[in-house]
């Protein structure tokens, strides 16, 4: 069915939208610019995926012209920074990516879906911008208020100077960078299995690498790694290490580090990572226990690609580059199923009140009323009938949860007042017609402050 | 050029966006809802366009799917309802469309651009929503400021009792139709010729017709339309003149008729409309004469159309719909032409302090005040430099326009205040930290209220 497979904006869509725009407030996001752009140069975005580049979903050749969709933001990203010879920026960018890929809608997996990422391309001070990225992830799951979660924190840098002292050589960093990453999908044992199986490593290198892929920790974590006689000998280890006690410090700062784990399992999948890289889970304790937290699910992801840019200039230029992708699909889906299990209605509209008519004959002045408080800013309905029933207006505010409505009969506009009446309350009192507009923004004042509260019915 | 070509995301995409959601945010749309989708099955787009089908960008069959990109937010919309059975819904939609044409930037065409529509579906009293339609084209345009405007008004039932009386065969209404719809691109000799030579009509019909859609004007016009003898005996028309009627009295208690032309000429192209037709056009005054405006553009159209749903249902089942285009691409490049002239500087962020350091070794004090700072729900930046030139800190915020800097200094930290300072009047006054949100906010509030003064720098 079409709905399924496409990602059809439905009635969840809409809420998706509305939760969006709630959630990623300006205040989580700051200073970042937004840009789109959906249409691609096909050889834009070949070599960029590896083996995922058969997902992409192609155009015809309609005219000489080889296109496709975009597949992620950050390729685009990068080549637009590249074009546009652009040293210096950061941007928030959310909006739809495609995938050729078999929907499997339960999970959250679509043909098209939103990405949100943000990135800070720019050549600055060691660690400063990559901490501002661990921030605004730790802002926005907090405020998101998604249940505990866990930013794990590692170093392509790190890793590589593992995989070169446990005896890895330089051309298996990157194939043995992806098997590592399966450790949270699958037990150390098969991760151990695929490194001498298929990739071919030393069993000895494998339990090597598996000392030290198992260490997580803090600010002692990378002490103690930067006394390792051997890994400290390592002069990319040792780079990342002395980045990632710099990035400690200044989280340190933010007062974030409770939710921070320095985590040497951690490995990323993309290739075009350099440095610094990070993953967001949600945790759950197991059992009510003092035991680890137990990982459910990944819902933010990036690092620092300082080669990407690069590849789409002419010279070669570099523009160093740290992001964050917010995996918004699955923000949605646990909000909404946590909405669901509340029983809390979420308003898909912003309408402060209804204007509504008590006896019939009534559609100008109506019609008077509405103008009056649209020209005055105020978000306003009306029921599309010439003579509605005073319940069934009552009921739309109900059905719909406007807080307010504007009623307008015989008498009122005799007496050049209108009475106003709070849904919930039922209260009921009249105001002067020109003043209205005001009383109706006081009432609902409280709302901007909370749009928790104004939202829910 | 890439950037030509496909309606690249540069730094005029990222003022537009910055337009965008400035110049229709919430008041101006209220009550509707939102929903987005790119990918479309094929055969949902065809045989909806006409001719124009051929500039449908279609992907390529990677999978046994056959999918092309949207073509417009009319059809999908339509497609929308009677997929999900919705027969009563108001919607706003801003987001592209595709179309595989000779893009032409200069004159604002894209291949990849954005539309913005919003449509009222479901069976309503006659006139109601229509009316709310054209007050809300009035209230953007009023409100974007884009200069004198005039929107015009006609009904396809009208359109086609004038064909009728005037001696057209039925079946050469619609081909008619988009003959007269170039009356404002071509004069009437050559819109007759077109009628005669290519169309077949009579000599007799074409001159008949060229006497009624040279009639403009409002209720006085509708008046003695329904006093013309033929016109009246006409059962289509008389039903549009009825209407028309009823609209004009709607906007007359919304009091935007001074903008309103009911004119005979307007045809609009699209084959699916069914009742009132609309069309908004700037205007210019002629060398100062009290003489006719001259349009100089279409910035917005639409009208209704009630078989278009029908269409989508397995059993044909009718939504009426009216629906409005507004021509964002157009505005865009007429507002960036007049802040261009003006030298008016536009904000792309929201920034609304810099937090600074005078001295060096200060990075730390930064770190920890900008977040308190992003805690308090404060929109702040900082640069990403150890110890960079207070100069430098403040010419970045003569830049982008930040009107604020928070300094924090060795004697600041020792004294526990912060030093404000306004960037524009370099005013500077020490806060005690712990007030220095509030003090932000309170200095800021005047902005919340015109987003013109906040924008501006």
């Amino acid at each position: 069915e079409q709905k399924q497979s496409s990602g059809e904006a439905g009635n969840e869509d809409i809420q998706r939208l509305l939760f969006l725009q709630v959630a990623l407030s300006p205040p989580v996001i700051r200073g970042f610019l937004s840009s789109h752009q959906h249409l691609r140069a096909k050889e834009t975005l070949m070599g960029k995926y590896g083996d995922d580049s058969k997902l992409i979903y192609e155009l015809q050749d309609q005219g000489g012209e080889l296109l496709a969709l975009r597949y992620d933001l950050t390729v685009p990203f990068a080549r637009y920074l590249a074009m546009n010879k652009i040293t210096n920026i950061k941007r928030y960018h959310i909006a739809k990516v495609y995938r050729r890929d078999n929907p499997a809608t339960t999970r959250g997996r679509y043909r098209e879906f939103y990405q949100c990422d943000f990135d800070i391309a720019g050549q600055f001070d060691p660690m400063i911008p990559d901490a501002e990225c661990l921030k605004i992830v730790h802002e926005i799951l907090s405020e998101l208020q998604l249940g505990d979660f866990l930013i794990k924190v590692n170093d392509r840098r790190i890793l590589n100077g593992v995989f070169a002292i446990c005896g890895v050589p330089d051309s298996k960093f990157i194939t043995t960078c992806s098997t590592v990453d399966k450790l949270d999908k699958i037990p150390w044992e098969d991760v151990r299995s695929e490194m001498v199986g298929e990739k071919g490593l030393s069993p000895e290198a494998a339990d090597r690498i598996g000392e030290y892929i198992q260490l997580h920790g803090g600010l002692d974590l990378i002490e103690q790694l930067l006394q390792d006689p051997k890994l400290s000998q390592n002069k990319l280890a040792k780079e990342g290490l002395g980045d990632m006690k710099l990035l400690f410090e200044y989280l340190t700062l933010f007062g974030i580090t409770g939710k921070i784990s320095f985590d040497l399992s951690l490995a990323r999948g993309l290739d075009y990572y350099t440095g610094v890289i990070f993953e967001a889970v949600l945790v759950q304790q197991k059992n009510n226990q003092v035991e680890e937290p137990v990982s459910v699910g990944s819902v933010a992801g990036g690092g620092r690609y300082d080669g990407l840019v690069g590849m789409f200039d002419p010279k070669g230029r570099k523009v160093p580059c740290v992001g964050v992708s917010i995996g918004i699909e699955r923000i949605f889906s646990i909000m909404e199923q946590r909405v669901k299990a509340s029983g809390e209605k979420i308003r898909t509209t912003e309408t402060q009140v209804l204007v509504a008519t008590p006896q019939k004959h009534l559609l100008g002045a109506r019609l008077k009323l509405i103008s009056e408080l649209w020209d005055a800013g105020i978000k306003a309905e009306m029921l599309y009938k010439k003579d509605p029933k005073l319940l069934k207006q009552l009921q739309y505010c109900e059905d719909t949860g406007i807080p307010l409505v504007a009623i307008i009969g015989e008498q009122e506009l005799t007496d050049g007042v209108v009475k106003l009446r709070v849904v919930t309350t039922r209260e009921e009192v009249n105001i002067p017609r020109e003043k209205l507009a005001d009383e109706i923004r006081r009432r609902l004042e409280p709302c901007s402050l909370s749009v928790q509260s104004c939202l829910t019915v």
